[in-house]
This record gives C-alpha cells, structure tokens and sequence, in this order.
C-alpha cells in the first residue's frame, strides 16, 4: 500500500525526513516481524519535538496516510511493522532525561530513552526504575510503555503501568494532551494514563512520560533451586507465591531450555528444570530466604542455592543467554510462534504441563521459560520455513497454547502486547462485546484509522489478505 | 427533574422496583450531600442479577431515563445522589462472595459486597484485600471501584486498582462485557478494566469483579511519632517515603485535628502534630523500624512509639476516631469542603504549609489529616450554613487548597473521586484537551447520557442551573 506524503516536504519541523533506502529497510520491521512480512514505509520521520509529532499527524491525519511510531524495534508481535505503509515515525531521536526529581521519587523523560538510561540517570540518588524487561539494555521507555512492558522483577514491584504516573500524549489529529498525574494516587477523572498505556501506538503517540521510581534495596541476594521434574518445580513456584514469599524475581527455565542454554554460552547449566530467584529487601533477608527454602524444600529439589554479590551473578548468567541461545540452537528453523501467555499462579503447574503436550502432540520442540512468578510462561515453536506441514504444525502448536491458556482464565500475552501476530486471539479471550468496546475506544482516538493500523484489533478489511502470511490458524485449532 | 418510569413496571427482573416515599429518601443523598442539595430519584430498582441490571440499563437507554447507580453511598462528593432524577440502581442486594480462590489469590465478588466482609471470606486462607479505604466496614467494593478507592495501607500496597483483575460491566445499552483478565499481567488488547474504575458510574455499572489478594504478614507493629512542629513532622515523612522505608501506613494528623479527636473520644493525644505509623514484614521489621527511627529522629521528634498487639491497637485508636470528631466538633457548622488533595510527595511540607496560609487568610478552622506516605492530604472546611459570607469565604479557601496542590504538580483528588463537588477543578487540572478526551470516552460508552449525569464532566448544559447551589467559586479564587 503506497501513500504519497510528499506533504511532509512542506511542514516546518525541526526533525528529519527520510526516504532514504535504507532508512526504509530498518524501519520495514521489527524482532518479531519475519523477512517475508517487512513492509517498507513510504517515508520515515524523526521528530525532535512533541510540536513535530503534532505537525506530523494533524497533517497525516488530514490526508489519511499512516503513522506508526517507531523505537528500538524490540517488539515480538509486530507491533512496529508498518504494514500499511505511509509513515514511520522514529522516536529514538525524542531521548532526553527531563528532569529527574529525587525527592518526588520521580523522572521525567522523552519516549526515546533507552531504559538503563533511566537507571544510570538516577543510581547516583540511589534509586531505579523497577518494571524494566530483560530487553531494557536495548528497548525504549516509550516501546515499554506501548505494550505495557514487564519483566524479571514484575513479581515484587509490578508492571511499566504501575510505574508510569503522567504522560504527555499526541492524538492523532495533532491535538496534545497530558493525561494522568504527578500524585501518587489520583481519582480525578477518567483512567487516561492506563488507556494509552498498553495501546502500542494505535491511540496516540507518547511525547514525554513521567515516571515513578524506587529506593534500592539495602541487601540483593539470589541464586536457583533445581528440581527432578517440572512438575516439582512448577508446584514449588506456585506454594512460594501463594505463601507470601517476598520474592523480587521467580523465573522458571525448563530441561530443554537449560540444554539450549548449554549449547550456546558457556555455562554448565544441570540439564533439569530449575528456578532463578532473587531476594530484595532493607533487613531480613536471610530470614526471608530460610523461609522460601522451607516451601521449596517441600517439593523434590535437588539443589538450593543462595548468594550476594559475584556468586550471584554467576548462578544467575544463564538466565541472561536465553533469548540469544534458542535462535543459535535452531539454526535451521524459524520461530513461528513466539508465547508469552500468563495464567493464575495457582494454575501453572497446568499451564506448564500443557505445553509439553502440545509438544509431544504436534511433534514439535518447545522450550519454556518466564517469569513464573507472575504466572508468566514464555516458549518459542520452531519451524523449517520451507516446509509448509511443519509450518502449519508450529502454528497449530502456538494457537492451542493459546487457547489453553485462557481456558485456564489466563491471558493470550502477558507483556509483549498483541501487536500482528496476536490479533487472531483478541476475540477469543475478550469475547465479541470485549473487541466491540476496545473498537469503539479505537473509533473515539482514531478516527481515521490512521494510528499504526493493523495492530490490536482484528481488522475485517485486511483479514483477507493477511490470512494467508499472518495468522492462520488451520487445521487442528479451530476444531478445539 | 422528573422522568415517566413506568416502564420499569413491565420489565421481567427478579429484583424489586420501589416508589416508596422511604427508598425515595434514602436515595436523594449520600456522605458528601448537603440537605439542600439532595434529589430524590423517581424509582429506585434493587437489582439481583446481571441479567437485572441489563434489563434496566437496556430499557431506560432506550427513553434517556438516568440511571444513577447507589450502594452504601459513603461517598463525600455526592457520587451517588441522582441529581437528574430518573432512577437510583441500588446494588446492595448484590452482595456475594461468589468464590474464593486461594491458590490463586484471588476472589470473585458481587459490588454490593462490603468491604470488610471480603476480608472476612478469606481470612481463613490467611489473606486478605489490601487497600480497603478507612470506611471499608460500611463501603462496598462497587463503590470503591467506582472512585478507585485507597486508604491508609495504600502506601505500601497500591490503591483498588491495583487489586481488581476482572470486571464485568454492563454497558449502557445493556450489553454485558467482560475487561481486564484473571491474569496478574495482561498486555491484551486496550487496557478498559482500569478505564472503568475510578469512572463512578458513568461508562457503565460493574455486576461482578475478580480482586487480587495478599497474604497476611507474619509480623505487624505500629504505634506514633508525636513532633514539635507540623514541618518536622511533613518533613520526616518526606524523608521516610524517600528513604525507601518500608511502611505500611503513614498517617498524619495536625495540632487542630489532635485537639477534635480529644474533645470527641476518649482519648488522650498530646495535641501536637503526629504521624500514625505501621510496619508489616515476614522477617526484620524490629530492624525495619529501627532504620525508620534513624530517619524519624533527624527531625525534632517529642516522642516515637511502636508497639505489637493491644499496644498498637490503644496507640492507633484515635486515628480511627477522625471523621466523626470533625462534625461533633462543629456542631453549628457544615463542611463546605471536604478535601483529599494530593502532591508528589517532595512537595508535601509545602502543601501542608500552604493549607496552614489559607486557614489564616480566610479565617477558617481546617483540620488537617490523611495517608501522608502517598502525598495525601485531607481537610475539612467549615461554615455556618445561615452565614452567606463565611459559606462563601469557606468555599473560596477550599478551592484556593486545591488550587494550590494542582500548582504543586498535584490533583485535585486523590480518592475521593470528582463526583459532583469537584467537577469546577476537573479543567484546571487536566486542561481543556484533556477534559476534551474524558468527554469524548464518556459520548463512546453513553451516547445517551444516561448514566450517572452530571457527575466528574462538567455539564454544560446544567452549569448554570448548579452554580448557585453546588460548585460556586466566585471571589478570590476566580482571580487566582
């Protein structure tokens, strides 16, 4: 789909426009795009300015052309794919830290910040940024804020929402608006700051964020406990949660995880489930951990390790190879689904055992790992892309993981957002008056459709022609 | 305004419909209601069922007949009071603690339930539901969700909000809908279950939630720190919250406040300016408090005192006695203003000293208290209501505090919800795009304007009608 934004030409912004070649190759895709899926856009544009973005959309707006905002491209579902084309909007320029406000507890910053830059902003104050994903050497606040990130320390400190108090925000006909509040707690009107969140660029696009933050802990210690079985170690995860375990990060990684892992770094990880913990806390934390190893201990472990300082960080490194490891040990395939579905914790062990039998059913190799401790599961399905049956297997495997998971009451994404690859899902957990109501909010923001289209919701008139690269979901799925 | 009702008559509903003069009565007013301004309803329905209320919704839409929903009506800014008349939807006598699920930590409730009596449900299963607002043994869990309540345990727990996983809501038109998820992290499709809190009725009517739980602490101690002045003592809770202390409740209370409470109970309290503090901890919290004295004792502190069991009980007792102190203790006056504002919690000491100027330029008694640890504030503001000059005085004092906080990067209300009382502070503190954008939601969920009318969105059409009994704030403050 080609748009002619040669009116870009004409407005007066301070940042870049760009139809270079190879600006619009990088900004054809994004990690969780597939090569055959990139679509280039007709232009790309760096603001450098919330007056640019207003300039931007008012007059795309006005034409009908397509914006969707761009960052470090660190998104799984395709969520910064411009698939139908017009332009990319890249916020990486928009990376200034505002303001930090070490009293309040607070920073200001724009959405291109990368998220460690947040940290490195205000270690100084003894302070951090607590919902960062694994990603946040790499992703941006604004990418974050999009899909409403989380990651290893959710369990303790929570998601990027809880976390995100003001937002300064474009809508798409240019208007500028500051939805939420510096307080800490407000009740004053409608819940914008939490709509716009998680809402991946499809009902505005963010300028500015002011963001909560945290005192650092006085002692950090952490290690893993390896289990006989996944079973054990699932049982174990989900007693330590429900036992009030003051838990700062709880990730599970499987036997086949543990084996790509081993593959790929150098680390002899024990091939067998295990869990990484972490413990946080200003007094008390040997006691705390004595009290989490009472619950684990209750299940079938085979090791209970603990430590502070470089001994942590080395029972802990393995953890960091993971998202690397399963592209190395499956050099022939590619990732057909990528999961992120998060159920109740007192469902997990369910959880987990489904998924190794969707692996056995559909043949393929499935490993696992998450954020257990928010019920958070993550598992790649691998296919030979030139071989249609194993891709339609993979596929299949993928949606009835889905699918389980929110019988279970669970979530088809915990934290990657739906983006592309996950709309087929949307009706399936939010049910047709869900979808409906998200629609109208879409109607409301974006009139014109012309806010990163294609994502989020089901769009009846692309269906047809994304069907067959995106989203099928034949065979054996729709039967369940 | 009267409405022909006639039609809840045919209506097939399970629940009861009322034109008794009784139900009219206790129907026209909540907590945050003046006499004056009470409206009786023309019917008041109890429904007993989703399907009830859908009945409702669906055939009062239809004819534009208001539907204002009412539960325990504790609310302080006459959320509940059907000001257009119509009908009052009583939802008490959906009042069911559907189930518990403690593996999941999690329980399902009808909003008719009260508070108090979900903690009750699972205090066996040694949780509980963290932040119940102080009234939370006469609210109900509708009511809480409807102006996202907090309360004392917010500064360490979060506010409702945070709690509520899962809603059902039934839509103006009487479609059922299902937001958020029962899983602890979602990042699926737009985010409408926080949009729905904190909205007090006016996007739709919530039949059914999923709340999330906490274990109980092993340890809770508590007690207070009485200090020489009301700076040091906003000065220390700054410095508290700052230093990353972890505490449960962080409450103030003023010179004024202290005197009233002596004066209503039998109590002795030094009538100094204090602060109410709770610690809850599995492991440590003797070392917790001790770090907390360090910081505590930097300021000029007359005495500092935490204990366990009935100690902390006899300690905390007259902070419980606050909200019916204040009208014993102005018996010829009524409360103009009732505040909850709340400032990023550096600018708190400012926020204290600014309300301390007010008093004294407006001649006016204000009593200061409230959750300090978020940065909240409460106050009341008296006045003889025969005395046109000092209701008019109390009112420009009330609006000048709010003015203040939203100066100081704060809101207008922190939990109390905007309502009625606080709809004039609604543009100064979000701007004209951003009440633009609430307005905009409120026509996608009720194009009708049926639900809760004249409530948080100043009404256009019934400002002028209002102003002379609600919301007048002419003098000093329009020229601020």
């Amino acid at each position: 789909m080609q748009h002619d934004c040669s009116f870009l030409d004409d407005l007066a912004i301070e940042g870049e426009v760009s139809r270079g070649p190879s600006d619009k190759r990088t900004h054809a895709s994004d990690f969780g795009t597939r090569e055959a899926q990139a679509v280039e856009p007709d232009a790309v544009v760096f603001p450098e300015s919330t007056a640019d973005v207003s300039a931007v959309l008012s007059a795309a707006n006005d034409r009908g052309v397509p914006v969707t905002p761009y960052a470090a491209g660190t998104g799984l579902e395709a969520n910064a794919t411009p698939v139908h084309g017009g332009i990319s909007l890249d916020m990486t320029r928009m990376d200034a830290v505002l303001e930090v406000r070490p009293a309040d507890l607070q920073i200001d910053v724009e959405p291109g910040v990368i998220g460690e830059a947040v940290n490195e902003a205000v270690a100084g104050n003894g302070l951090f940024f607590p919902p960062l994903p694994s990603s946040g050497s790499i992703s941006t606040i604004g990418g974050m804020i999009a899909t409403d990130a989380s990651g290893q320390q959710t369990v303790k400190y929570g998601e990027v929402a809880d976390w995100v108090l003001e937002l300064e925000v474009v809508r798409a006909d240019g208007t500028v608006v500051t939805v939420g509040s510096k307080a800490a707690k407000t009740s004053s009107g409608y819940n914008l700051c939490e709509l716009f969140v998680g809402s991946e660029g499809t009902l505005g696009v963010v300028t500015r964020a002011t963001l909560e933050l945290a005192g650092r802990p006085e002692q950090v210690k952490g290690g893993r406990a390896v289990f006989e079985t996944l079973a054990d170690a699932t049982e174990a995860i989900s007693d330590v949660i429900t036992s009030g375990v003051d838990v700062a990060k709880l990730e599970l990684i499987d036997e086949r995880t543990a084996r790509m892992v081993n593959a790929y770094a150098d680390v002899e990880l024990p091939e067998r489930p295990m869990t990484f913990l972490e413990f946080h806390a200003n007094h008390g934390i040997d006691e705390e951990i004595a009290f989490c190893r009472t619950i684990v201990e209750a299940h079938d472990v085979a090791a209970f390790e603990i430590a502070g300082g470089e001994k942590m960080a080395e029972l802990w490194r393995a953890r960091e190879e993971i998202a690397y490891a399963s592209e190395e040990f499956n050099p022939d395939r590619e990732m057909e689904g990528s999961g992120d579905v998060t159920v109740p914790i007192g469902r997990y062990p369910e959880m987990i055992a489904a998924v190794q039998s969707v692996a056995e059913e559909y043949d393929r190799f499935i490993p696992c790992f998450g954020h257990a401790g928010d019920g958070n599961l993550h598992y790649g399905v691998f296919a030979d892309p030139d071989d249609p049956e194993e891709v339609e297997q993979a596929r299949a495997a993928h949606a009835a993981i889905v699918d389980r998971a929110i019988e279970l009451g669970g979530t088809a994404t915990g934290e990657h957002g739906i983006g592309r690859g996950k709309r087929k899902f949307l009706e399936r957990e939010h049910g047709t008056a869900g979808v409906d109501a998200m629609r109208a909010v879409k109607e409301t923001f974006d009139p014109n459709g012309i806010l990163n289209p294609g994502k989020v919701l089901p769009d009846p008139t692309d269906q047809a022609s994304t069907s067959a690269t995106i989203g099928s979901t034949t065979g054996r799925t729709n039967s369940k």
